[in-house]
């Protein structure tokens, strides 16, 4: 067969037994949607089987956080399948990797935290936080102390409750979600306020009330938890504004409800901290971890929780019997060498600090390049999650209508200048968030690219 | 540092910061319940750090079904790991592994399957399942009906909603479960029959009545499906009922609810055909596949979705754009090439001839050396899925009051014989489900193994 015609099979396969995520399924099955064939990556670049060698500004969906081709964490996998690609975790089993990683998470998380629970995805590790909230509060007497609150424009994963967790209207419609045990409080998203003189302190206090004022209605001897991340992601990339944090966890302690920090996107670098807990001031329960956590090598979540609720868990067992919840690849052994590797190549490639500085560089040479245009509305970011959110009116600060129709074009006019930045969704926004290797002439070929784009998408 | 010191180190790590699951906390934290490290595997053994090689009798959790140290689906895992560890599959992105994959599971599975959405596990997978269920019934203006019917003694899942569909009160207490979407309906599970007289045929037929009851209570309107295992797995390994899947699918197709056959253990083998659907004469409209479908070399789960479904699902994109649901690590490229060589390996080493060749001695060798033993209930199989239930009173079927002491004591009796078979819960029932390459002289080690353990435990 010639390279042409396996292509060619090969597309014909894709489009007739595929079930792409997050496609469009009838155009995508009838050819109408474009294909595209991931061969191989190296440092932060992909290629594609047409030869396209791609700068992913991106990481992936911000989860190849050391980079394509780490030749050790490849090795790592490859050891690890040769010896032992699996054995489960069950009653007390567990490999050297499991062990060790264990130990290197808690080690790297805030104080306070004790264990580590591991699933595959970050939707896995929410859901187990909400089995560990909801056994939490039987084993303590209160059940009734059971419902979730998360924030509108939070993303938190793509089950059923991890879905209803989720702040976008988009996952919710037509999956009949949220589900009745999840409620939802207001998006710290300083840039929509409405009133254009409020300070970002008194923006915070006003979510913070807000909060209160829910809880006061639903009673807080019903609200379990509050799950939020340190700066939201794919609702928009927003850090949260001044004091934000300080005024949520006021908030959270006067009612006796926990706090699950969701640092699936945060965790070990991306924004330029270990964890986006330590950097804002956040006192967590519980911290969700998956994406850098193995940067994708291999599936790989973790349920990080505090001494606190571990004591809790332990009194449980010990009236109870076994802890009844388990995937069958919890700690999958692949999965944890990967996650040895990576975190071992956070520490020597200093990637946090180049999550840092590589971060305020970027923000600072946006600004420059692309600040005053008329339809950039604002430049935000954090370490290496960056945002650029374009308005239809830059002085009133209003946004497209209808929304979401320019983001998407301002990404196909990258791309067409080989580097992936992703619209994301509800919103005009371009988000980046590369491998957290990234150099600084690579930095610079991004704003390029975005440069450009703006210019052919809005004109100068 | 000495091997010895390292082990205690591993060991001192592993109690401290690992929340092992379904393990009891408080005992393995404090030293009181076993830790085991599995270092290596080969065929149908592991080894652990102790140096004790064990047959593993249970295949990991029934997933290992190519057995241990496959060469050829290491070869596939580190070759893909070397070219491209991971990319995502969103909005029509895939590996050339992914795809390939695809086209092999449509062509293997039963007839009018389309398409193949991919997750990490059998839990995610269900959790999907819903999720195109819910939307598939909103494309179709049928918003009503959407509650999912399960068994008792069903396993599904360990999500919250997928939990609730699992049918064994170990995972409900205490977890508020099972969420008010899911009901469940009876057991197919002849041995624990009231009536000692009645026929498999009469008890399917029962059980198919009670379930058209169940329907007519609730309204038909409201029950979008059914899920079920073509076996019964972690709920008692059961074979169904002479006629059961006939009966059940009548009621089904009646009153217009889906089935979701869910294959996770049954998928690609282990019951001596491709698929339980093929062999019970189901017809499903989704299939669940996670296990054999890589042997567990890496995280890797299928929701198989029918023509049916998904024209309907083409309908609702065309109208409404994307379908949004997704894991980051949907399709991930390692799980996709293990999954490609685990299946071709399933082909070239004849595993489903073999696991119903060795299924059937297994059973016999079981009836010849312990059948007619005062506490074996009863020993069934299908495939390489095989029980054994013990009881108190054999002529009377009465079970050992209080329920759940004497399979772990067999199965405790076992490992001390160096072979690993899994004490069931909610029963006295000993799991046999080795990885389908296992030999006839690796078979009666296996039997050898129980015989002397039965004895052990109870007497002759
Ligand atoms: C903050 C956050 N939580 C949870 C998730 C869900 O993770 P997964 O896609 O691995 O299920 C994501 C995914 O993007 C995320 O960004
Ligand atoms: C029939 C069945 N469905 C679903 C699952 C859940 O799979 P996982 O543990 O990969 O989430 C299992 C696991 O044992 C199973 O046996």
């Amino acid at each position: 067969m010639t390279n042409q015609e396996k292509a060619q099979q090969l597309e014909q396969w894709d489009r007739c037994a595929f079930f792409h995520p997050s496609t469009h399924l009838a155009d995508f099955a009838h050819g109408k949607a474009p294909e595209r064939i991931v061969n191989s990556g190296s440092g932060v670049y992909i290629t594609d089987s047409n030869g396209n060698k791609l700068l992913d500004a991106f990481a992936g969906l911000y989860c190849v956080n050391t980079g394509y081709g780490q030749q050790k964490i490849i090795d790592a996998i490859c050891k690890q399948a040769q010896e032992l690609a699996y054995y489960h975790a069950y009653v007390g089993h567990g490999t050297e990797a499991s062990i060790t990683l264990s130990k290197m998470i808690i080690d790297r998380a805030p104080d306070n935290m004790s264990k580590v629970y591991y699933g595959m995805s970050g939707s896995d590790a929410n859901e187990t936080n909400i089995k560990i909230i909801w056994y939490y509060n039987n084993v303590l007497g209160r059940p009734e102390k059971k419902k979730i609150i998360s924030r509108w424009r939070g993303y938190h994963g793509s089950g059923l409750m991890t879905g209803s967790l989720t702040g976008l209207e988009l996952f919710h419609n037509q999956f009949d979600l949220p589900l009745s045990q999840v409620i939802h409080t207001d998006a710290p998203y300083y840039f929509h306020r409405k009133d254009c003189n409020q300070s970002e302190a008194a923006f915070s206090a006003e979510c913070a009330d807000n909060l209160e004022q829910l809880i006061l209605k639903e009673g807080a001897d019903t609200i379990a938890a509050f799950i939020g991340e340190p700066a939201l992601g794919t609702g928009g990339l927003v850090p949260p504004p001044k004091g934000y944090w300080q005024a949520i966890q006021a908030v959270l302690d006067k009612y006796d409800i926990l706090l699950i920090a969701d640092e699936v996107i945060s965790g070990f670098g991306r924004l330029g901290a270990m964890f986006g807990s330590d950097l804002y001031g956040m006192k967590p329960d519980i911290i969700t971890s998956a994406k850098g956590l193995t940067s994708a090598y291999a599936p790989l979540s973790a349920s990080i929780v505090s001494d606190k609720i571990w004591q809790v868990l332990e009194d449980g067992t010990t009236k109870l019997g076994a802890f009844g919840h388990g995937w069958t690849y919890s700690a999958h052994p692949i999965g944890a060498a990967a996650g040895v590797a990576s975190l071992e190549l956070v520490d020597e490639l200093n990637l946090v600090d180049n999550a840092n500085v590589r971060g305020q560089s970027l923000l600072n040479k946006l600004k420059t390049a692309i600040g005053s245009h008329k339809n950039v509305g604002d430049i935000r970011g954090q370490g290496l999650l960056c945002a650029i959110e374009f308005v239809a009116d830059k002085n009133s600060r209003t946004l497209f209508n209808p929304i979401g129709q320019h983001g998407p074009k301002v990404a196909a006019a990258m791309l067409a200048r080989h580097v992936i930045g992703r619209a994301m969704p509800q919103g005009d926004i371009i988000g980046i968030a590369p491998p957290l290797i990234i150099s600084e002439a690579e930095i610079d070929t991004v704003v390029s690219a975005i440069t450009a784009a703006v210019s052919e998408v809005f004109g100068d």
